[in-house]
């Protein structure tokens, strides 16, 4: 009952802080007494400070207000992707702390040594994030393929399949998929739309659906693969075992053939060289398709082209949304909106450490120990 | 604060009754006094009844049970579709009472007509209802086409747009998309599992997706135009003014070419006929391809065909599944099981009429004017 009334007076604050205590016992019907005792312990744990007097109350005495604290209470994001391995901190206020990012290649590479070299990561961020006056309470790792529970199931580029992921911190750990995060990442420290499908544009592409605020998961947690999407049924071969799937058009692999990098693409691009501006148009063209299907299937509230899409979002967003308004048809009025991501490159190691944060919101005694 | 408890015992003699009054108090946590009264309150309503002695309690002394009365509440589903209107009405044990069914042709139909004509087989259909003894509380309608509270956007095959639906009759009515109630229909009149994507094979194809026993509407309600995914990209004109949609390959016009009726049709399959055989072939390749795609993004539990998909089962089945086997690729372990709907051509209707049994367990005091 306490693990109840703590999580409901967290809450408050989370959404509408801050408020004074009495404001939060009239708001949640907890007594003030009951308030004040959930409030000195959420204190003492760091997660919510005094924030100085405001007006409240029926009789509109001062009084002094608590709202969440960044001061101690924060979660580790990490992201195995394939070029790199990311690490971010955010503190419990979704403020974003740490930022560490190791160039990498991960393709076809040895889990051991890559979630080895993860682990320092792991240890660095959290050294640092503790000179900080930080204490880090839980972590989320992104991954580039399917996960079920703690097994990532299949990462076609990084080759692995079947890899139980251990525990990387003596703390509740979570792993997910790396378009999920990324759309939470976008919820939560991007555009804050509440109705949307991310696309993550990478060497896969991924698609996460965000409706009322709440990602759409899918049976098995497996929904949102829109880079195997049929976008020409005999279409070549793609490393799914599928055919003609939209990773094959419009993957980063296929956007750069010999350019060793995205800003080498978009040097050419700007620079009006032709053949990137045909890789683009085709990749456009196939995304348009893909995203059809995706819209007539999902019904997203608009579209949020992020990943590798961002820094290209101008030259594929005549040629998407043109695909999208001649072939959506009239089934619906207008097409969803086409926009670019805000978090861009972070979006999967931000919505990581985000998740972790919506636990202690959830679940305040038990991520605190309280 | 009654209605909210009117709902805790009513839900709790829906999910898992007969319960004694009793064992209702402590499910619930309710007084014996107050679940007592709500209990006689709902007798009184008709919508539950007591249904002899089980054993119950701490103390096992037998009791009286109670549970839901399928005597007196019923509630009305109703369809326009292409080929027919019809109607049905249910109880509150989601036991069918009585079908009807008027064939018609609606294409390129006026609305004006076609809802005269539904409101006649309004009035039989209550009339009838009522001398059986039952008392119609609220009713639904199935549309084949896109709907946004009570008004129908797009029937492409009707032919109507932007159609304001007046309440067809004076108590609780709502109007929803033919493929999202047939969903429903299978998950209440059929198979009972909780988790698959319906496919409504129809003059249009449509899909309800259901996770954990909940239909999945996505944002606008506009979810499942599984007939509009992209198969050819460059294909034939679709209806909806995209291109090689689903419907061009798989809809019941692609299906029957020149005959009559898909009885017809199911005939010449029997007997062999190469021109019959073909067309199941093209279909059922498409279905692959479409819901290949389908399952990239939504993640079904398993995969139902129904409507005129059916009694074609025996003929799609094969490419169907030999589609998705090799489509899905690695992905997943293995595709989602391919199955037939067990409600036929009534899912839709029954599904109209379960949307008003589920309100009135939702909302007892208000369905019930209690």
């Amino acid at each position: 009952m306490r693990a109840r009334n703590l999580a409901v007076v967290l809450g408050a604050i989370h959404r509408s802080g801050p408020h004074t205590r009495a404001a939060l016992a009239e708001m949640t019907g907890l007594t003030k007494t009951t308030v004040s005792s959930l409030v000195s312990d959420l204190i003492e744990a760091g997660a919510v400070a005094e924030s100085g007097a405001v007006r409240g109350g029926e009789r509109g005495r001062p009084g002094v207000a608590v709202s969440l604290s960044g001061d101690r209470v924060a979660t580790l994001g990490l992201e195995i992707n394939i070029d790199y391995l990311a690490a971010c901190v955010v503190d419990l206020t979704r403020a974003v702390r740490l930022r560490r990012t190791r160039p990498a290649d991960n393709r076809n590479s040895d889990p051991v040594d890559i979630l080895g070299s993860l682990r320092d990561l792991v240890k660095e961020t959290t050294a640092e994030a503790e000179l900080a006056g930080l204490r880090i309470i839980g972590a989320a790792l992104a991954v580039p393929g399917t996960v079920e529970g703690e097994v990532l199931r299949n990462a076609p580029h990084l080759g692995w399949r079947d890899v139980r992921v251990p525990d990387l911190v003596d703390l509740p750990f979570a792993i997910d998929n790396e378009a999920n995060l990324a759309a939470l990442g976008e919820l939560w420290f991007g555009s804050r739309e509440t109705d949307f499908l991310y696309v993550s544009g990478e060497i896969g592409i991924g698609a996460g659906l965000v409706v009322d605020g709440t990602l759409f998961r899918g049976t098995f947690g497996l929904a949102g693969e829109l880079g195997h999407v049929v976008v020409v049924p005999d279409g070549p071969a793609c490393r799914c075992g599928g055919r003609g799937c939209l990773e094959v058009y419009a993957g980063q692999d296929a956007l750069l053939g010999a350019l060793p990098s995205v800003s080498e693409l978009v040097t050419r691009l700007e620079s009006g060289e032709q053949r990137a501006l045909e890789a683009c148009g085709r990749a456009g063209h196939a995304l348009g398709v893909a995203l059809t299907s995706a819209v007539h299937l999902l019904d997203p509230g608009r579209i949020v082209l992020g990943g590798i899409y961002a820094p290209l979002f101008p030259w594929l967003e005549g040629p998407v949304a043109e695909g999208l308004g001649t072939r959506l048809g009239h089934m619906r009025g207008t097409p969803p909106a086409l926009v670019v991501s805000g978090t861009g490159a972070d979006a999967a190691v931000l919505g990581a450490a985000g998740l972790i944060i919506q636990q202690v919101i959830a679940e305040p005694a038990q991520m605190l120990g309280l």
